[in-house]
């Protein structure tokens, strides 16, 4: 067959994979590998300030162009490791990222030479051992003989199990040339096929269990809840469909927030456990069968572990297998069980429908004073939202904020529950924004917190010189309030130096006259609906900055409840 | 004994360490450590804006605070991963650093919890194992019975091995409480004793090589070159005895920059094999005897390998070993053999001084346009330094720049050739900066690319935040040079977003009216020459930063001999 280089090879597989942008920094022992980057029609290369945000950018760029993956590539050691916590975040929060690096030449490694980026002791190793505990799959491209299978086989594991893999590129292998044969035959995710015998019997108990649960005098009596792995193993369609052939009212957990539309007229808000709205908290928890989907039950996706939803009553479908009450069937995997579940269940759907499911809506509350407070804000930026937004959560209070504040149909959702690492969100706000744009979505807008956004702030300026036009919420509320409702409300250590905000989009563009930019502070209520009522704001022909002026211990109401913070604005 | 809590058991150890400010970045699984370090009367928390940053920022204070610890506080996985960068680095470069995270309670540990910042799998002991591959000993404090020993035993490894150690500490073992009787006996490294016989051994065999090294008519036949390791092992005053008692001319490799005065009147300049000024590398090379000290010969301290001195003239004295010619004496460390070495050679003095050392010195050159090249740049800065001032370089056109440029008496030259990680040297500048108030040190000077300083930029912010007044040289020349040096030239990975420069000390301390601080553009030979010279300038009674503009072809000597570029300026 016809041969290709190395790189072009894995840059054929990537475009086939979906991929049209990678993320990372270079360094000198990739920059021959980014040559055929830089040359490759389909792939752009986005320089990043650091290897962090660039993993943070790849894994948000993951999120969102969903049946595709991330990439981000880095150079030896100083580069990999200063991107690892990102590949850490993205591994927990199951995010298909591959991490490529660029290292010395086999030659230099196996001569253990005192190179730059070393640790200085010999140790060729030390990268790649701490890289296995982040990825699920590595790859050493040591040979012109094995570099296909290699890259094919971290491939597929990086589409089937959606975590994050790693792939070292040594400086002698860059130029060298393989057949190109095997990219004629696309990759796919390991088949999965469900074991008929089993799959049968896992039907047969969750048709009696519903016949169970459902009856004319009990018409609700089951429910379906949805969270992130739903989202991860790409069954929304399947969903959907369970969703609509039942006709079951269908709640979803934190980290499930748009595995289902927010608008769907049998959608009926967010489970957290004892921090859920009593409303919603009552119909699932007295449920008698909840069918609970790619379900990841972390201590803040379920309220501190506080579900109220007895085993016996729960049927629970995940990516390898699939849970009964009590009882586990290895490797049946919701992916083949759902549309056999739907269909099973479709005769429920005449009762289930006569319970109507109150909309998920919250109100604009009114209050006295034009303080900005969270119960105000997040419900008054509920109404901003438009189908098709991605909207972006950081860790703190605008997690916690969002969580409660409905978003419109076919909006993306993207939040790092579960790792938690902040300063993710602003670089996973380029990614998301970069593939946004790839894919026709709406707008890109990102809350985060005058804490959060200092970790890494400097990525901003890689969105304006990509032309890009998120909308940059700034919750400034003198520091880090959601530390304050855990522990040490008046400590030094939750106060944090104060910035000019509204500077920031200036200096990052080299635009002090501020003409590609606007920024606003905005400090009580009045002034944010103005901004929000603002067509001109909304139409985001720019970028935008806004500085929301909080109190330092205002809180959004499930903050609260989880932390049990609940203090005086005054104090 | 009287009782103490586990923390300020370890703060006390810290604080007889000569430790007076702790860095890093709060988070719910170390609040309640960092209450015991809020409230402890010496030590000062230092909240940075990132992890990363913070481990830099340790590993800065450690080089400059030189008998001293760096301590980098963060939080379980999101926390540490970030830092790990940094361990990486302090490992690399053997600098002290203690790496202390606070993590979940040792139940939730054994229970595998789904908490926030883990992997999601149960995998507990990952982060830890990530560590290990950066660091010479952890200790987790997991038992009372045990705490005290464990902080002693990993906090006596840092300061004999010079290497970073990482500490877990558990939410619930924070406010438990053990004897404080330990602490009357202070650590010190673990005592290195030469056996006396192998030693005297060692001694007579120099002295032989030494006697067939020098002679009447060749009286320069014996040099000294000193290197990193003569730094981070505290032999400084026993190099400096030896140089003095023999009168053999000294030499520093790059990274032993500074171990011996720049100004002493036998030191004569910089070694990096084929990339040293040729005056001075004939002296050397022709020597019968080189006396190495501390040698730590990577690619870009030895000029890539381009040392011509042959084994059978050279003797090498380690921390842990001597070399004489080619047999290795285990165990024979420098610390105890250099005072003898002294003795044994003080006779050689008369002769030695007889051959004067050509100062090392750098006339500004004569250039017929005023645009700021590095030739001219360098020895320019050069006549701006003062006695005791910390002079920071970055990895890039700086970090090659300041080699050749001599530094005045008891300045402190910080520089990270072997690790080379960009981003930290702006991280470094403010632990470094502290550290030098702490001792009553001069001014901070960092020398930084306009690619580097992006990585890290935040981090000027907590030195605003502090008072501290450093000079801040940013090198403007379009994006990564030294990498255009490499390979890529016109690459358009080379390039980076330009920022408005002369604003980033307005944003960062919310001071519009920029009262709080001093920046500069100087785009020719003139301009900074006026600046230099102002008195103003020179006193640093604000945080200042010039923004220097450089062509993007253009870089240092040093650095064109390192990797063979040599383009006109005018492409
Ligand atoms: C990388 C990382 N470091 C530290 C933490 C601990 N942490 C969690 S939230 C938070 C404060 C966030 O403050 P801010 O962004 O201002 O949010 P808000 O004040 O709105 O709660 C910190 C420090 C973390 N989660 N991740
Ligand atoms: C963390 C890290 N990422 C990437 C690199 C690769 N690298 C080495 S030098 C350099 C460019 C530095 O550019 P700049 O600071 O502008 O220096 P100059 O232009 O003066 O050479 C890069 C990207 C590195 N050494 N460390
Ligand atoms: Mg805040
Ligand atoms: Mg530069």
């Amino acid at each position: 067959g016809e041969e290709i280089t190395i790189p072009n090879y894995l840059l054929t597989r990537l475009e086939q994979l979906g991929v049209k942008h990678m993320f990372g920094v270079p360094g000198d022992f990739n920059l021959r590998f980014l040559d055929y980057v830089e040359d490759f029609p389909t792939i752009e290369w986005v320089g990043n300030c650091n290897e962090l945000n660039a993993a943070y950018a790849a894994d948000g760029y993951a999120r969102v162009n969903e049946h595709s993956v991330g990439v981000v590539t880095t150079t030896f050691g100083v580069g990999e490791l200063s991107a690892i916590n990102g590949i850490a975040g993205a591994f927990s929060e199951m995010v298909p990222v591959l991490h490529i690096t660029g290292v010395p030449s086999t030659d230099q490694q196996a001569h253990k030479s005192l190179l730059h980026h070393t640790l200085g002791d010999g140790r060729f190793d030390a990268y790649r051992k701490a890289a296995e505990q982040f990825t699920i799959a590595q790859a050493d491209i040591t040979s012109k003989v094995t570099a296909a299978a290699q890259i094919d086989r971290i491939l597929t594991d990086l589409i089937t199990y959606v975590r994050p893999v790693y792939l070292t590129m040594p400086t002698n292998m860059v130029d060298q040339k393989i057949s190109s044969a095997p990219l004629s035959t696309p990759l796919s995710r390991r088949a999965q096929s469900n074991d008929p015998s089993v799959e049968k019997f896992v039907l047969d108990e969750i048709a009696k269990l519903a016949k169970a649960a459902q009856s004319e005098s009990e018409k609700d009596g089951i429910v379906i809840l949805v969270d992130a792995c739903a989202i991860r193993h790409h069954v929304r369609d399947e969903v959907k469909e369970l969703c609509e052939k039942t006709g079951f009212p269908v709640y979803a957990a934190p980290m499930g927030k748009t595995a289902v539309s927010e608008e769907y007229e049998r959608y009926g808000g967010i489970y957290i456990g004892s921090v859920t709205a009593p409303e919603i908290k009552e119909k699932i928890e007295n449920a008698k069968l909840i069918l609970s989907i790619g379900s990841l039950k972390s201590d803040f996706n379920t309220g501190n572990f506080t579900y109220s939803i007895p085993v016996n009553n729960t049927v629970e479908l995940h990516s390898e297998y699939t849970q009964v009450q009590y009882a586990t069937f290895p490797n049946i995997g919701m992916k083949n069980l759902l549309p056999k579940l739907s269909n099973i269940l479709l005769s429920y759907r005449s009762l289930a429908i006569q319970v109507p499911v109150p909309p998920y809506k919250i109100a604009v509350p009114t209050e006295s004073n034009e303080t900005i407070t969270h119960t105000w804000f997040w419900p008054r930026v509920g109404k901003f939202f438009k189908p098709k937004d991605i909207v972006i959560a950081e860790t703190g209070t605008s997690s916690f904020g969002l969580l409660d504040t409905p978003l419109p149909k076919e909006s993306v959702f993207v939040s790092q529950i579960l790792f938690g690492s902040i300063g993710w969100a602003t670089g996973s706000t380029l990614g998301a924004a970069i593939a946004g744009r790839d894919l026709g979505l709406g707008r890109t807008i990102l809350f985060t917190g005058d804490g959060s956004i200092q970790l890494t702030v400097q990525e901003i300026s890689t969105m304006m010189r990509l032309g890009l036009k998120p909308i940059i919420f700034v919750i400034n509320n003198e520091g880090y309030t959601i530390e304050r409702c855990i522990h040490g409300k008046n400590r030094k250590y939750n106060d944090i130096a104060n910035w000019h905000w509204t500077s920031l989009l200036k200096f990052f563009s080299d635009d002090p006259s501020g003409k590609l930019s606007n920024s606003y502070t905005v400090t009580n209520k009045a002034e944010l609906s103005k901004l929000l009522d603002d067509p001109a704001f909304a139409s985001t022909e720019k970028i935008q900055l806004v500085e929301v002026m909080m109190h330092k211990f205002d809180a959004p109401r499930a903050l609260k409840v989880t932390t049990g913070f609940n203090e005086s604005l005054e104090n």
